[in-house]
């Protein structure tokens, strides 16, 4: 403001939580890349003519189509007069005639319930019981949300509270997807870090969460596990195993379960196989599945990409009525999630069976993304661990790689001596050199002296390729000069 | 949780401002409204044939049709393949081609930046400037948010934090919408209630401001004013000279505004003129030009009434820039607001101008939209106050009426010997007897000893006459009762 008239909202009297937040995905080095960009646009010369954004796991902002089946119910529940148009198959106008009849009014611009529209809840619970094996899902246990990291976000909120005068606490994985740190840090709950381990195919080491808890509890009160499988921005798909040792650690900890689950029809590993934490809960049988636990699932991720649409739903298990109640009039006053998210939540938990008209269509679009990320999350592992001082686990599922780079003990000297962290440094110089741009392994959290970038496999298949040859030479060339 | 196993969650554990929340607009009646509906369908015998919600601003719930416009060019964003589709008017396809061509991989299902797409924050800013009569708009004060209540949200929880050792306090009207005391309580941020001046057309009364302030320092740091123009639910439109004298008493006691300004496209009184707190700021002049201001708008009022795709836009006007940096991580960690309800807004602050294709059938449908919100807000003013017993401000603007009623003293004790509020059996009778759902007063904060409920003035013209006239024989009925 000018002299004379004083801010009254300043670094000094602004929200300090907020203040502190960190939030690497969108710190300096994506901004760094938009610049480059309207560089490049203005003519500045570059060694590069473009920025290849491998740090946000952004489908289709990477070329990747949207699955027509999806797109067409959307436009019909957008605009129904074009339910009379010959163009649209029969079972994407079911669908649309299903959600608008569900809407107030018949009309999408309608606000819904604040926990959602009731057939897509319906139909969510179906899902996720054919998803389970038939493990019963209570559709009152659906909420959809505007994306996951806003149901992420209801849910981690209400933990906000001292416990026998401590305060509240949530173990979250190392790395870990920065959202986590980031609420842990609005909402001014103690952040329990526990570190994946990269030997063992980033698994949850058992005895490390006890050893790490039991010096949690000398500060706080340890309330909640966060669990990401398959993880972001490691890779992983949890065996079977890991997760009931988890599921009793958390038992007998007495910890809430908060499981990440958004990538669950991003598995390619060979071997690998989704298992949700409440289906290993329930087929544990009592105790265990008595457990509270809240998991989450994504229209963003998978074949469908759709992450501009802000769907998701969260699925809320065995909770105390009573903080059910408290958790269901919280969102309310967030109104409701937006109906086209909830829509599209509604075709990927609905898509056309064998013999309706849009199926051959969908198969072959969904098949060909599916055989795609499996391909490339193979060249990815391939490519990288054919680089010298570049280690990666197996791309088992997700959308990134998590590489453990050796760095030369002089670059990090001269990193060090900057005042910078070392992974900071070679992502940015990654970036300046050959425009591609990672996010590195210091933004997610990485063990005591290793280096990482995490990076998405998004990119088309011939892209990346050279994408990977870039990081190979850029890597020996960095050898070159500081060995 | 079974016997032997303790829930983590629970009303002595969860978070303790989100147990306290108060949200009337989804409170007992509109719950025990849905149950009624849901009785009617299984035929259970009642003394009317529908529940008419008057209960919630939801035009298209209560039968407002979208305009055709906005429609074509969210179909079209959606489903760009419609492009080639001679049915779409020219207008259109620019816009919709405008939208994709500024998202990444040219999909609206890409994430945006987390302020919003570019060039539809630039032409908010036109629509800002020509608004206000030429007053300058910077689009980079301008952040797309799902819904109003999401910025509105993003600002207040700015203001949670000690100054000078005392906890902060923003000020907000009395009546008020409730989310406001609702975000007050979860932020634990103090609620300075002041009182809008009921015999003054719910004018602001700044000798009532300037009381409850001065209270108010003796408890709490006074930060922000809310001021919400037109009102909700007082239905009133401030005038020019009210909303000087407001910005004065702002600067005079240090108080960063908060304009609710989302009915800035309701307004049908006679003599009544939106003016935005931006312009009147800036017409003032220094020091009052330097001000800090966040003003709130939403595509789910006015003639568009699309509640259900979450779009809207905050201007935030002499930020501090480190403040400003702050603000825009923290809406970082909330990824993008939806890309369909930003398209809602460019199509909203961008419509077809005289020439273009749509223009004429843009204009009839929003003009009849427009006549028609004006004839019923005089309608609903008109046979209100021809009730005995009910008095109503006139419905200048929103699209609310909140009429005083007098209740019969009996009436009053009775109620307050069941320990209930007066208006709330009000409501609820109301309800029970008439179909008709209303908000109580009480939901909304009134003076003491007043009574009113809130009723939108959305049903067709004709089904609201007829709501009126069950409301007066209601009213008159109660009157016999009980006097």
């Amino acid at each position: 403001m000018a002299s004379g008239t004083e801010h009254t909202l300043t670094l000094d009297t602004i929200n300090p939580h907020l203040k502190i937040v960190k939030y690497a995905l969108r710190g300096p080095i994506p901004i760094r890349a938009a610049e480059i960009e309207k560089e490049l646009k203005k003519g500045v010369e570059k060694p590069f003519k473009e920025v290849i954004k491998l740090n946000i796991g952004d489908g289709q902002a990477m070329g990747q189509r949207p699955i027509t089946f999806i797109r067409q119910i959307l436009a019909l529940v957008t605009y129904p007069r074009l339910l009379n148009n010959d163009h649209f198959p029969k079972d994407t106008k079911e669908r649309a005639r299903a959600v608008l009849e569900a809407c107030k009014g018949r009309s999408i611009g309608s606000y819904s319930e604040s926990v959602g529209i009731e057939v897509i809840r319906k139909q969510v619970a179906l899902y996720i019981k054919e998803r389970d094996g038939g493990i019963a899902c209570d559709w009152n246990n659906i909420v959809l949300c505007s994306g996951a990291c806003d149901g992420i976000r209801n849910i981690i909120k209400l933990m906000k509270c001292e416990v026998d005068g401590k305060k509240p606490g949530i173990m979250i994985p190392v790395p870990q997807f920065p959202l986590y740190a980031a609420l842990l840090t609005e909402f001014d709950i103690e952040r329990i870090d526990y570190y994946l381990d990269e030997t063992n195919n980033w698994a949850l080491d058992i005895s490390e969460l006890q050893e790490v808890i039991d010096e949690a509890r000398k500060v706080c009160h340890p309330r909640a596990l966060v669990v990401m499988n398959p993880g972001n921005p490691t890779g992983q798909v949890l065996p079977r195993e890991n997760i009931e040792d988890i599921i009793k650690f958390a038992y007998k900890e007495k910890l809430f379960i908060i499981a990440d689950e958004v990538y669950q029809l991003n598995v390619y590993g060979e071997g690998s196989k989704f298992f949700s934490f409440k289906k290993v809960m329930m087929e544990l049988g009592a105790p265990y599945s008595k457990m509270e636990l809240a998991s989450f699932m994504s229209c963003s991720k998978g074949y469908m990409g759709e992450c501009g649409l802000r769907g998701g739903y969260s699925e809320i298990v065995n909770f105390n009525p009573e903080a059910k109640a408290v958790y269901l009039k919280s969102i309310s006053t967030k109104l409701s999630p937006t109906g086209l998210g909830q829509t599209c939540m509604y075709a990927v938990v609905h898509p056309p069976k064998k013999g309706e008209p849009s199926f051959d269509e969908f198969m072959t679009e969904k098949n060909a993304l599916d055989e795609e990320f499996k391909l490339k999350a193979k060249i990815t592992e391939l490519k990288l661990n054919a680089i010298e001082g570049i280690k990666c686990n197996p791309v088992q599922g997700a959308i990134y790689a998590f590489p453990q780079i050796i760095l030369p003990q002089k670059f990090i000297e001269a990193a060090k001596n900057k005042g910078k962290v070392p992974d900071a440094i070679y992502s940015m110089e990654l970036l300046e050199n050959t425009g591609i741009c990672v996010i590195p392994g210091s933004g997610f959290g990485q063990a005591p002296g290793t280096y990482h970038f995490r990076m998405t496999i998004l990119a088309p298949t011939e892209k990346l390729k050279q994408v990977l040859d870039k990081i190979k030479k850029f890597h020996e060339d960095l050898y070159e000069k500081y060995n």
